[in-house]
């Protein structure tokens, strides 16, 4: 039988008076040594839930990688789908190997910094040994470096994937991969030591919980720079300042890529709290949870209202969209505010989606699937955010961080693109563009037998 | 090394002795101060393992929301598909939203019921704070209020999502919104606190563990009236009597959609067991667990079966329809059943639906995806069926349920029908039915370069 | 606030005194009585732990059915996708009904041989009763059996889904379901008890830690045999010796279920643990979750590699398989492998897939999906590469397992195959293989406005 919340199992009354004892109470003599050993059964307790958190978070996170993969596939057009498929699982694939030979050590150098506070040394990721107990933990008080490994491996190669989107349809597919192994190796790492690894923007104040600027906006300026570098599509931008629409090729495709997203991104946020081991962590990732789900959902509803109210009517890319804008900008700060602040919060983010895709179409910046609205536009205002409710974030700080990150990023994707552009050509041939990369980049159709319109 | 379910690492042998002694020994006078510590941990444990329980069955209900969108966007036919995934992400957007502002108090009155056991008082939900302990937890032996309303969030959006499938190819999109708005923030929530927040029917004796009645049936009848005061779709039905199958356009998607509410319902029924913080919590969840399967099996077995002795062929969708039958069937008592019962009581609950989707249509009642077959004639059945393994329940009571429910739905959801069509209109005009609605309601083709046949 | 690695909460510091006190220090006399109940809460927290690893691990595996179904759903042309769903619906709900009735407890006979290491007895799986204390678990310091029957029930499906893809576009529907009946009531349990129902080869040492022989080479080879007696499909290869490559009708689907599988993956290999109640067992569940990541990888990393420079082109549907050999390559030994070695592991075993796609085409055996190549030639690489990392196995032990076990499911898969083809038939008419099952067999078709190209 399903209990009601009134009447839960074990009233909290029951257990008051002995929780008020137990912490309060002199211990006595002869109860030590079992004392102790609760102390370690505790820490045994912690160290699993923590662990357990992290392999969840992480396996969530993996998920997003297919939501991307099928956002991505929904909105392009059908000649391109499967070059956006091998797109994505080629970054994670890359991503996965660098962040284990270079990038897990680089983010997270703990005394080994190469330039204190700005860069770790770069190193394959070990293991803890088979079977440890408590003293052979890397970090008893922890979790696993296994399951701690897992999850931020996922966080680097998400970051790859909010580039892949608004390149479609027109950069080669090798000058893309190696593009990912400069960003998965050394520019999300270490851009993200300056802050989880207790760099110096983590001693400057800097507060983004989950990644509204450290995953979202890296991923949202190296897809910009990539867009500027690259150009737009041809047949985009009229010669008269004309924006010609080009519709996705499968919207059930990128509604469920959105629900994926969603889905996995209760891990994103959720296991950022790093640790589930006692009441007050598993209540704040609950917290975290209810949070995430509020901003998705004002964010899917701001875009459903505004579209109706802008254009006439219901627009469900920008709905699709504004969930994600509102999910990126709760990401830095899902924990401290209440239901009704991160409704606003969400509500603004899918109201930044709608309002930014029309706009850098008037840019002539040719972003397929609205990656830069979503991950950096609302990034940047998630983190901004974190002030609102966080007591201990400061707007400067905040902006301290956001200038400099996306500085870093700017400059070094900057580079590499057109490093990339110059050795080895970053764009198909115009033909090969107007028949489609399936065709000639890869030689396989993604829907053979479907006649195109 | 995959170690034998005979060689299990820890015998029970070797813990009885001190199970039983720690049962009844009586404690020593020096240890006393520990024991209490250790029941303080013990709360902690439990706390924080239901907590946990809620956050996976939460995530889990969540993603059958993606579920019924890919069923339901299989289901119907191209020209209708991008209106019904706006729908469901809408649907869900607004369920979310309104049951944080209204439904979750409204709900769970606890002690603060306007009309005792049948009307709560409205209100926002409010969290707990950020990094609670013990003492501050709302109820330290439960579960973190976040969870508790995340969880209970999805099953409110659940049943918007039976609904929405029934309707499709002939609702306008604001009228279809207004009704989810009526039905998420007071239909679901007012008789939901009849027998989950304690109120009149609980103390009755009415048992619905997951919600064959108070989810699916309520969203069964919710469609059922819909249906009848919309009326069939345009050339359903032949002035000869004559049935027009309309197939759906894409079965991969419908099955997929199949697939992840199988999935989902692991976190539908088997965290509606609100606790796995004891062993005998944890092995109830697990019973749970693989009932649920076994009734989801049977379900799909029985329509495979019966379809090919009743119309000489297997029937891919009455296959999806009769897992999803059987699941429906099993959520009133997923409990008590031992594995043997809960796949006849699944196979049942799919036999219903291969009987009556031909039976709704023989009354020219147009459910496109067959909703009400697999939600309310299979909830009605599980619900029912709870007296066969759960002394507790009497066929009474199940029936007192079911009919007070569903009276108090069709009355209600008829009122508002009624009223959503007298105010704004409820269907499109004949001509933009014909054309589809994405092209005229959206203007907007989910599928836009595969040419149809 | 996400907290650096670097700086965790609680570091091992301050609990080291602790730990190593409470492991070492005689007990006070007055503590006894307490301690023996924090045994108590210990082993109910271990039987927690233990069992929610399995239900998580369950739904992740039964989420493989999924990716299977997708898989298979994107690799056959549209005139056969409806058939293929419905072969993947209806051998998992058979599976669950046999396994259920039959396989678990012969699998797991415990004392109960009928000859001795053989053969167990068949019979009904019987749950624990319903809110079961300790004393009144089956085996208190492993699981609860509704949980590990739910978890093994999915790897007995797991095998029927490996089976499915190879023999498409030309085997009868019922055909099939005969012999899914057999493999997951007879032939899987069987064989699997003689490992890990501890049977004649776990005496023999053979190591197979979530099933690389056990589970994925059993499938393949029963679906290599399938092919063997079935024969091509028409037209696949040329009176010339010429293959013609039959392309898929749909890849996103296909690298849904690619990514689908991967995620599951993380359940199959890393519940295989069996256990997660201490800092060893979670911390080891860590590191098969970033091993079995890591081979996945690698996998695919190989086949984009190797597909570039052997064809000149990247192949997406040899990357998508790749992954899964990498996966299925990992699977005999995830945990002792260190990452470096589990990238190498799964970097053969993608490469392996690259080179034994075509060879199979050249002998003209026709496996539509290239299950052969993923789940038995990697199976097999997986099952031998176990000596490399694991001491307590040997080349001997594990050549002999693959032997007996391949040799027992050739007979047996092989004589149920001809027994089908001599009873009932096995293909379909020519005719009706030309014009597409889905219009033959179930008259219903996946994509019906879709025309073909």
């Amino acid at each position: 039988m399903k209990l009601k919340k009134s009447l839960a199992m074990a009233p909290a009354a029951i257990f008051a008076p002995i929780l008020a004892h137990a912490q309060e109470a002199p211990v006595a003599e002869g109860a030590f040594a079992s004392v102790e050993a609760l102390g370690a059964l505790n820490v045994e307790m912690v160290f699993i839930f923590n662990t357990l958190l992290f392999l969840l978070g992480g396996i969530l996170v993996f998920w997003m990688a297919a939501g991307f993969t099928m956002l991505e596939a929904g909105f392009v057009r059908s000649k391109n789908v499967t070059i956006q498929l091998s797109k994505n699982v080629g970054l994670f694939a890359i991503a996965a190997v660098l962040y284990y030979l270079i990038g897990f050590n680089l983010m997270y150098p703990g005394e080994g910094w190469l330039v204190d506070g700005w860069l770790g040394t770069p190193g394959p990721a070990v293991l803890e040994a088979v079977g440890i107990t408590a003293a052979g933990a890397v970090d008893v008080g922890y979790a696993s470096v296994g399951s701690d490994f897992f999850f931020q491996l996922m966080f680097c190669a998400t970051t790859a994937s909010i580039v892949s989107g608004t390149l479609a349809e027109r950069i080669r597919l090798n000058a893309f991969f190696v593009f990912v192994v400069v960003l998965t190796a050394l520019v999300y790492p270490v851009q993200a030591s300056w802050t989880w690894g207790g760099g110096f923007l983590d001693a400057a104040g800097f507060s983004d919980f989950a990644g509204s600027t450290i995953v979202h906006s890296v991923g949202g300026w190296a897809a910009l720079v990539g867009a500027l570098v690259l150009g737009p599509r041809i047949g985009k931008y009229g010669a008269d300042g004309k924006v010609n629409p080009i519709p996705g090729s499968n919207l059930a495709l990128a509604t469920l890529g959105m629900f994926i997203l969603w889905m996995g991104w209760f891990g994103f946020n959720g296991a950022s709290q790093l640790a589930m081991g006692t009441i007050s962590d598993v209540a704040d990732v609950s917290r975290i949870f209810a949070n995430t789900n509020a901003a998705a959902a004002a964010g899917a509803l701001a875009a459903l209202i505004l579209t109706q109210m802008l254009f006439g009517k219901a627009d469900l890319t920008l709905m699709l969209n504004g969930a994600l804008g509102g999910l990126v900008a709760i990401t830095a700060e899902p924990l401290t505010p209440g239901l009704g602040m991160a409704t606003l919060i969400g509500a603004i983010g899918g109201g930044i989606v709608v309002f930014a895709v029309p706009l850098l179409d008037r840019l002539r910046i040719d972003d397929v699937v609205g990656a830069v609205p979503v991950h950096l536009f609302a990034g940047i205002w998630g983190t901004l955010a974190v002030v609102l409710t966080n007591d201990g974030a400061s707007i400067g700080a905040q902006l301290y961080g956001i200038v400099v990150i996306g500085g870093f990023v700017v400059i070094t994707t900057g580079i590499t693109w057109l490093a990339i552009k110059a050795v080895m050509g970053l764009r198909v041939a115009p033909e090969a563009e107007v028949s489609g990369l399936d065709k000639t980049e890869l030689g396989m159709d993604a829907y053979p037998e479907f006649t195109r319109g």
